[in-house]
């Protein structure tokens, strides 16, 4: 049973149990701002969904809702942040303020980020350079699901790449994209509808192509965009390790099968390689390359020819970005609805804190 | 039949063709080392089995042997670059050199270029920077192939992302991949030897799938990585898009289905939106984020990690770059094999400038 809620009332809800676990106002306006926005957007996997977890890591005092977020190595055009352990709701938007701050003074800035948390929706942090008119790149690495080309063990995270691009009339191109086939929020739909994956999502514990959508409950791997070596899962593979790398080797965070996991229940990994998890935020001024009037209509021109794009009967070609586009529009008129697992955890959630959900 | 050619007999007939169309010394060198790097690295489509194809452009007056290669806008962190018609094979390293010092200055510089030409692999630009200490980055876009998700029109090029990465006892992390399933050349080797292609690789003209090597002549395309959308060619499309936008948007290049045609005998688009064809190149120093020893140290651990994933019985993880470095060992021990339509096209080419090519 599905119910329907307006997002004003989850914004509430959330905002109040990041306030009751002890972060500031300041903090617990964004980290609700970026986390409903990804239920806004039709993420759900990434919205109200993921708030029990956030206070599980909490409670397991792996989330540190007063960090000192920091600079701790830069340059003009650079910088490392150390997110103290915060949520990455918080320290991701941070740390894309610095690379803001740069890109104004140099034309582009880049912070990589360690001792950090899930950051909620990669489009959320490169979307904020829109505003300034400036392109905006956002990155995370995560705790291992997907197995590289030919390996049966789980390596990297579904690290997601997002880029946004600033237009005038037009709406922006905003991709937002994780580096599988499939990002796991599409497996969480097909396991509660009791449907099989198709091939190129999964694969088994022994890296036989699979269609079990609960693969990974049995030792199973996400694989890498492309599916196989055929289709050119070794990209995805390479994607997704780039995102690793300037996402925690640059930054001194975990990497690779040593990203910490997203549920408390999990240990942590051990001997650590760095601290906690990593980002990479890039932020590009459209008029360090070319006068912003310039860009702007070109980049509306590009827009409307790929919307006119000549496409099969029946479809028609999107900019990335238009899905989630629409879906905000819809929801924020007629509300976003939750399934029972949610409602039943955000109920658990409010009881703790003596909050309770409205519609 | 194949022939097997030196890596040096191959460079000085290159250089001497470069040098008769009336490039400079330096730039014949240059254009040479990029050009021949994609043979001695197993990707034939783009090494001197174009060289024929940058004659034909010159003789249609599309590259200018003697360009005046200038910067025509910049921040501290950032330019645009006028590559004046020339090489791409010239100007994208020249474009790099301004990216490096800019890194060398600020932290990272990051140069899209303009009115350029097709520059050869998009690892050599990228892999320049390696040896300063710095990750590099190189994109390019080029002329339209490809169909985004839902079209039947050819709206992309291959448009290739290479990122290099430093290390220290390790072998340096090289990723160089086409934003497509399979790059161009993989499918001119299954048209000879009269095979068919995997499915997702190409579609027909009117988007249905195809396995037929030979679908680009028919007027079919390219798919984007991912092949099809339930296997995630809209990232695929949305990858060769922020290719093609920060190359072209970015400089002012044309973009899309206006990408100038590699072949001389294909019209120049009408109606251009730009100049040539544009790239973008990147460099960021790994100090500038963290100690260089911390950095490479662990970027060292990364790659044995990553060597030592479990693999499935028979097979090994590979870091990319692998491949191509036991390809480069190999040839340039036992010689580099041309086949006789490559050989053929060389004597066409040597005998305009009456240079003949020794094994």
């Amino acid at each position: 049973m599905e119910k329907i809620y307006s997002y004003s009332a989850l914004s509430k809800f959330t905002y109040d149990v990041f306030k009751s676990i002890g972060c500031s106002e300041e903090h617990s306006k964004l980290a609700t701002e970026v986390l409903v926005q990804a239920d806004l957007r039709g993420i759900d996997s990434h919205g109200v969904a993921r708030l029990i977890g956030y206070v599980r890591l909490w409670e397991s005092k792996r989330i540190n809702p007063t960090p000192n977020i920091k600079i701790v190595h830069e340059t003009p055009s650079t910088a490392v942040v150390d997110g103290d352990s915060g949520l990455g709701l918080v320290v991701a938007p941070k740390a894309m303020e610095i690379a803001m701050e740069k890109a104004e003074k140099v034309g582009t800035g880049w912070v990589s980020v360690k001792n950090s948390n899930h950051y909620g929706i990669a489009g959320y942090h490169a979307m904020m350079a829109l505003e300034n008119d400036m392109v905006g790149i956002s990155m995370t690495n995560a705790s291992p699901l997907v197995s590289p080309t030919f390996a049966t063990e789980r390596m990297l995270g579904t690290n997601p790449i997002a880029v946004a691009i600033p237009s005038n009339q037009e709406q922006p191109f905003i991709a937002d994209m994780a580096t599988t086939t499939a990002a796991n929020g599409k497996l969480e739909i097909l396991q509660r509808k009791g449907e099989n994956t198709p091939l190129g999502w999964v694969q088994d514990k022994e890296g036989r192509p699979s269609q079990d959508a609960h693969e990974l409950k049995n030792g199973g791997a996400l694989l890498p965009l492309g599916g196989d070596r055929e289709h050119g899962s070794h990209k995805g593979y390479a994607l997704g390790s780039i995102v690793d790398i300037f996402s925690a080797v640059f930054s001194g965070a975990n990497y690779g099968p040593w990203a910490p996991p997203f549920v408390s229940f999990l240990p942590m990994p051990e001997n650590p390689v760095g601290e906690g998890l990593g980002h990479f935020l890039g932020a590009m001024r459209i008029d360090a390359f070319r006068p912003k009037s310039e860009f702007k209509e070109n980049m509306d021109n590009w827009i409307r020819r790929f919307k006119n794009t000549q496409a099969v009967p029946g479809k028609k070609v999107l900019i990335p970005g238009d899905p989630e586009r629409e879906m905000e529009l819809k929801r924020m008129n007629e509300g976003i609805p939750l399934n029972e697992n949610v409602l039943k955890d955000l109920e658990e959630v409010g009881d703790k804190f003596g909050i309770s959900l409205k519609t």
